[in-house]
């Protein structure tokens, strides 16, 4: 009964419309992967569950299948042999647009319960998903159950709440009584249909299969619109499960689980170009590069298009309180999942005449220096480095980091690591050179991978210029600074803003400027060429659906 | 003071946004222009104050004038003469960039109470504005007055309201606070700040220059946005008027006036679509032709395009319980402004075996013959006539009547009237043509203009089939129907919704299908091809502004 579905989750709906309000700190679930929080066999269970799901057909039962594909290899060096059904998008198509005219009907309690039941039974396979995570992503295990698997789900619950919230918002129906003086008024009565868009097409990326698609997903699933799933080629896995599971949740509800399907393919196929174009599809949901998402943005003109492309991240140094914090905490950032964040940090500014901290003023090189060292202790022990580096995703990655190598003096070098449990593992640690500021086309693009710059600027103001122009133009979706001068923190903040980038301060500790947390941080703004929208905002739910009225006299 | 102006209007923005939750009746002003809501002198003031504007430049004081422009004439027959300033793009843009760089800091409340002010102001106005209406589009002066003073200004506060609430429910500051187990728990402070989109352009029409503006422009004003205003060339003083008060209250304020600016030009000149590709340009709001808003949707690319274009209006007619009062409401609907309306019907679908009503079964040619014989009482006396009809806004609606004219059999035909007042008005009575079904081309489109087709269909299954076609492939605004079967009338409501049209059922006394209530009805819906937004919705003004953030451990 869908009806139960939001009855058993109405608690939690409420607590996550809380938290987007006060935006503090909120979890609908719990990030640790311990035997507590998920029960004693729940990792050897979910690692079975991944395992029994190689080498064979994904067990999923579409319409329109035509053949099969699907060629993942995990980063750590294991070919996974899943084999997904390759659709006939015109079977297929019409078979969604059947199952969504009957969702479409279902309401806003209905989509929110049936939302939420599937991103509670996400929740009880998160290790499962995290095994697919790694193996796909190269995330390493620990990063891949908490942001494949209940970060993900946060962003996802985020998203049913600010999409109930806003449909919430629109009365049902209403009493019109206009005054005509003496006369008896005008009296109407007013009834308000929620209209969802139609089909919604999700775009995965290979680095963070689930954790940037549920956004998209769990918004047009919450908002009444079917949804169509396309993976990437090298990151299928996790979204195949995901799909398997909503599936599963709208049977039992008792509607067509074809308002859920995947479409994987072979890299170099054209068929998220043709899904795109296709006049069914009315919202797409993506994530990956510049190029595709530009081309999304100008050419599917029959779709409200929400695109998270890349950008040049940087971090300001200016002063610190603590130098080794500083450190060890953008040593952490540069080296978490080998830089492969639209989040991590890429260029980093420091005044060519040093900076001053409590330990006494350090030269540029000192700063370099330290950072590199702290590089160098945070990788020191090769199983400890493993967790932190898991493995490149790609090719592209290490070529980038060959090309990136001349463009600077080298303070650290990327050097291959061996990985204790996997052989064929493809582990790089992080190259970081530094360079001066003159030439801004060196490092004024996007290096996406395990690189940084550490770049001698004139003084914290030409910083301030350069990160201003890096954002306006190439786009950011997160700023760092360092200053223990409370003006050049103000000035950095106004900086920041006009670029709409997310700004973190002074960060020393345990947290990470890549990090961005559900029901607080705005994941990306949508005011730069990073991004044309923020997970998440009123602003990506709203469009999702219309309202149609109607009016009768009473 | 910017701070008295949020205080001074704060009462009225809660009513607004307890209005537009509710979605009864209200207005913040009062449409009748009468002695008692706006004073003994109000409308000879008003009058003369026109007057005063005609035959010399505006007064309006902007940078980078390099010339005049303007040559309205009025549909009643008067050249105005007014002269705007030609604006030099280069020079203006950089003045508004500059205004915009102070405007943006000022916050929500500055925003919205600057907002509010103008719209009190404009309303205080609203005689002047109601004759350079009148003098502009051709409406008559009741219309003029209710549609182009305090209906627009309902709507401009509407646009404020929903700003403020989406506003609203970003908290300026959190702590975030996240347990660490046994171990100090993460505290962070977090600001949240509102990131303006940068620079609107509103696009205006010749028929509704106020009503079809005020929502972009308010709700640019009200979201920190500038504001430059494009009138149409046939109806640029009363937004010229809308610019004056808007300076001169920002001024006030402490802001540069060129928040808000102007940029008239000639027909034919293509400074709109300079405009609307320039980078400074972050927000379009756009009433006009499909042509020309399909073209800024597919080339604005560095902005947010909001289009109301044209649609094909339709009302089904299946039975009725009150045939004189549907034939009255009818022609009603057709020859107000001479149906030179967005949200005016256009094919009428009656099934060609006619239809049940309390007098017995009428045949096809009685129902139209009955709208015929209401629209002839209706406009029986001329003096009464003028006051629905207004007079025709330009040549091209003149012609249209003319190429109208030889698809089907004359119902009632168009005709002149001389205007008791105006020996010069262009006045034309409605087109009523009847015609079966078997030819969809003559029908499916718009025929802008007071020109209607009574259309033979097989059954009220036919007029659904054919109403839902018109509306999904070609657009519409509002539909209608009128039928004593619940049955049929929940039927046409699902054909409505799934079209996204907003549909009035069995309207027979004093309200009409043209109108749309600020706070209660949703002027489009976005759903279809008539439009891409709707008036007002959060959508309209969610990505108007984005949201920026900064944290720093407590």
């Amino acid at each position: 009964m869908p009806q139960d579905f939001f009855a058993r989750h109405k608690a939690l709906l409420d607590k996550a419309v809380e938290a987007i309000h006060s935006r503090g700190y909120w979890s609908a679930f719990s990030e640790m992967p311990s035997p507590k929080a998920y029960g004693e066999t729940a990792n050897d269970d979910g690692k079975r569950a991944f395992e029994n799901l190689l080498n064979k057909p994904f067990p999923i039962d579409q319409p329109g299948t035509a053949g099969e594909t699907g060629s993942e290899r995990s980063p750590f060096g294991i070919d996974l042999g899943v084999k997904y059904p390759k659709p006939d998008l015109d079977t297929l198509l019409a078979a969604v647009q059947k199952a969504e005219a009957q969702w479409r009907n279902a309401g806003p309690e209905t989509w929110s319960g049936v939302s939420l039941e599937i991103l509670s039974r996400l929740n009880k396979r998160s290790f499962e998903i995290a095994y697919a995570v790694m193996h796909t992503s190269g995330q390493a295990f620990l990063m891949a159950f908490q942001a494949g698997g209940p970060h993900a789900q946060d962003r996802g619950v985020e998203a049913v709440a600010y999409a109930w919230l806003e449909m919430s918002h629109i009365p049902r129906t209403a009493m019109w009584e206009k005054p005509q003086g003496k006369n008896e008024p005008l009296k109407m009565e007013k009834r308000y249909r929620i209209v969802p868009r139609g089909i919604g097409l999700v775009i995965g990326c290979c680095t963070f299969p689930t954790w940037n698609s549920y956004p998209g997903l769990f918004a047009n699933l919450a908002t009444g619109n079917a949804v169509i799933v396309k993976p990437h080629p090298g990151a299928i896995l996790p979204l195949a499960i995901t799909v398997q599971v909503a599936r599963e949740v709208l049977s039992e509800a008792g509607f067509d689980p074809n308002v859920v399907t995947l479409v994987a393919h072979e890299k170099g196929d054209d068929v998220a170009q043709k899904l795109a174009l296709r006049p069914e599809i009315k919202v797409i949901d993506f994530t990956g590069s510049p190029e595709n998402g530009v081309w999304l943005e100008r050419n599917a003109h029959q779709a409200q298009v929400f695109t998270e492309k890349a950008g040049v991240n940087q971090i300001l140094i200016d002063s610190t309180n603590d130098f080794k914090g500083m450190a060890r905490n953008i040593a952490f950032s540069l080296a978490l999942y080998s830089g492969q964040m639209c989040t991590a940090p890429q260029n980093i500014y420091v005044p060519k005449n040093g900076i001053d901290t409590p330990e006494g003023h350090l030269s540029f090189d000192q700063v370099a220096s330290g950072i590199g060292d702290a590089m160098n202790k945070l990788l020191g022990d090769p199983a400890r480095a493993v967790e932190v580096l898991g493995a490149i995703q790609n090719d592209g990655i290490l070529q980038r980091i060959e090309q990136a190598r001349g463009l600077g003096e080298v303070v650290v070098d990327s050097k291959p690591l061996q990985h204790p449990q996997f052989a064929h593992a493809c582990v790089r640690t992080p190259l970081i050179l530094k360079m001066d500021a003159s030439d801004p086309s060196k490092f004024m693009h996007e290096f996406f991978g395990p690189i940084a710059f550490v770049i001698a600027t004139n003084d914290t103001q030409h910083s301030t210029t350069l990160a201003r122009q890096a954002a306006t133009k190439h786009g950011a979706i997160t700023m760092s600074v360092y200053s223990s001068d409370q003006k050049v923190l103000d000035e950095v903040s106004d900086v920041a803003a006009e670029a709409g980038v997310g700004l973190s301060c002074n960060l020393t500790g345990g947290v990470y400027v890549n990090q961005s947390a559900a029901y607080s941080d705005f994941h990306a703004s949508g005011a730069n060429p990073a991004a044309n929208a923020s997970l998440t905002d009123t602003a990506f739910v709203a469009s999702r659906f219309r309202v149609a009225q109607t009016r009768a006299h009473v």
